[in-house]
């Protein structure tokens, strides 16, 4: 499994990404899920993935080595798209290519075409931007109003995100928020794990501020997974006992 | 969708149901899915059901009426069943005796045989115990060292059981954390929505100490959402900010 979330608020892009794959149980490795591709000062963008490894590895590779156009016969990349859009239908042609080659001896074996990517950042001049890009290569955009996107083991992390996350959050608050959110995960799926890739990306910046590894023994991260835990018993002790039946309230 | 809980506490069991059904996102209606079986000093049981309807409730009929069994000629139901265990597997019998009915229909409409359902109770003399049946008719028995199971959309609600939840919990404050488990996954699925069903037994009472029905506008329900909302808040408010990067922690 995986769990990657990218939060955009105001001041800027988080992206966060644990780096646990598994196949099965007891073929556990670790692996890079969040690539950061940097010219700075003129563009930074970051691609978080999720799915089989091996057509999210594909899907890299393609983009990393260019789309010819055929109209043009420029070589197409993130690094030279023109808008944060087009990079994003770039990585959605490049995984529609990857799915005409690994698709049908994929479905001969069952094998679902199980990927889905986050792709966020900013080229200079035009605001920051997130994307999330489905199996089928079509994507749609983070707005204000929900502003953030996750892949992945989504579900435990997203009640304290539906709570905590808004459009005005501070940039750090966010990252801050990203990483309880990622730890309530890892306390419920084996499958996500640290270390957890972290991105932080400032307005026109369009570098990163930030682009950390946290290892497990990170003494904030530590900090935080004990204090959030203490925290939401805390919270939860403070609510009255319900009232009904024989309840000594 | 549906989400139910059910945990088994020192003393006693606390069994929680939503009550929405939906075909699709337009056909939306409110069914009972948790069921009591009671006869008053003797026995006390509860069935809570996830999966289609249709098949829960053939279920729910099957055992109801009972099954015959074909050694003994006795009508084998739940209200009968020497034990907990035996029930659990009268349960597993119904489910197998609706899918031989109905599964080959369905599959050949592709649509997949999906029931399962938590069963807990006690008999007279017995301990009070919780089951987790499957689609198969298999099931697995609630243990001290994980005091609950859960069907339907567990995932958004586990974060909290798993970190609030133990076998000492006291049993109202049991029944206050399914109902901030439940909360959180109305919260973030729309598909789970009050009334909730909410059962309460105390051990060797063989009666229910509390059998409600939890409405939207319930004065407490509606205090511990806010409450747990704002004491959410305050929790990661209270987190320090990330020492990485620029942060002003």
């Amino acid at each position: 499994m995986t769990y990657c979330c990218g939060i955009l608020v105001k001041d800027g892009l988080v992206m966060l990404a644990d780096t646990r794959t598994n196949a099965g149980l007891d073929n556990i490795s670790t692996f890079r899920k969040l690539h950061v591709f940097e010219q700075p000062g003129e563009r930074v963008m970051a691609l978080a993935s999720a799915g089989n490894l091996a057509i999210t590895q594909s899907v890299l590779t393609v983009l990393t080595d260019g789309i010819e156009n055929p109209l043009t016969g420029e070589i197409e990349t993130l690094m030279n798209a023109p808008s944060l859009f087009l990079a994003a239908q770039r990585i959605g042609r490049a995984v529609r290519t990857v799915s005409r080659i690994e698709g049908p001896a994929l479905k001969a074996e069952d094998i679902n075409f199980d990927v889905s990517f986050l792709f966020g950042g900013q080229i200079k001049g035009a605001p920051m931007r997130l994307f999330m890009v489905y199996p089928a290569g079509n994507f749609i955009a983070c707005t204000t109003d929900t502003p953030y996107l996750q892949i992945g083991e989504h579900k435990y992390g997203k009640p304290v995100l539906d709570r905590a996350i808004s459009y005005d959050v501070e940039l750090y608050d966010a990252l801050k928020i990203g990483l309880i959110s990622m730890d309530s995960t890892m306390r419920s799926n084996l499958g996500v794990s640290p270390p957890i890739d972290a991105l932080l990306l400032r307005n026109d910046a369009c570098t990163a501020e930030l682009n950390i590894r946290i290892e497990d023994d990170d003494p904030y991260f530590r900090a935080l997974r004990r204090q959030w835990s203490e925290a939401l018993r805390a919270a939860y002790q403070s609510i009255p006992r319900p009232p009904y039946g024989h309840s000594k309230a």
